[in-house]
């Protein structure tokens, strides 16, 4: 049985992934609303339009994943990025693999977000679902709508555990 | 002086200018990830892609707004639809008007966000800048991204002050 330990989540780390929706790992910042507030800009590349795709905004409540977890699928999705982000102080954890036909689990890395930092998975990105580690977490998701099948399933084809 | 009392933000209500993304108005939901969690599924118009524009991920950090306020200036946007969903339990109000060419101060309605519920106006609608009613407030922003001038601001014809 393999171990997973979790790294800080830091763009640089997770741009073979997907990028960190961060304050701090913006580019670009400018005050707004007579210098009232900061917009921290452009953090994403939502990419959804493949075969006539819409950006899909959603909500998700989820459960906590119980330490020390034993991953068994893992997804991508080949027309679109999905994006999660808490809402609130939520620390989860994301396991991910790059992009290939055929999953390999030796390439599975796992990060874990200080609770305040989204993520978006690009397009054809193996993870995993959501692992929340506190109970009743919320999450904001954004991703692709359309009439067609966008996600592609695997077994994990050895054992894996993950830690923090 | 004319005074506007915040309304409790309702889907219906709130209909005539956008959406609200709210677990408690959502008409699809479905459980996912193993039966973890729960996913309130396509909350809001995300209406970007006139002259090329593409969804843009933004996040917000606002200083409060103190109550009474008296507003001076709305604005709206000719090419797209504008969320923001606040980031934990954040009050906030909203302000706005009918699409129209120019903007009628009667036609004002004030709503307040019970701090969980996000709103995504729609095109055209005007809208006053973030008013959360509590420091350092943040907030996770979708809206458009382009190489034009998206952006129409006018002043109040009229004096209004806003309260709960």
């Amino acid at each position: 049985m393999r171990e997973l330990t979790a790294k800080p989540l830091t763009a640089k780390a997770f741009s073979a992934f997907g990028d960190v929706i961060d304050i701090e790992s913006a580019s670009k910042s400018f005050s707004m609303n007579y210098e009232m507030a900061t917009r921290y800009y452009d953090l994403a590349d939502i990419d959804v339009n493949d075969h006539d795709g819409k950006t899909c905004i959603s909500l998700v409540k989820s459960n906590a994943v119980k330490l020390p977890f034993e991953p068994m699928m893992m997804e991508y999705h080949p027309f679109g990025s999905q994006l999660f982000h808490p809402l609130g102080d939520i620390p989860f954890l994301i396991l991910v693999a790059p992009p290939a036909e055929k999953l390999d689990s030796n390439k599975l890395e796992l990060f874990i977000s200080n609770g305040k930092q989204g993520v978006n998975y690009h397009k054809g990105v193996w993870h995993h679902y959501l692992i929340p580690l506190e109970e009743d977490s919320g999450f904001i998701v954004v991703d692709r709508k359309a009439d067609d099948n966008n996600c592609v399933e695997t077994e994990l084809d050895s054992k894996v555990v993950l830690k923090l």
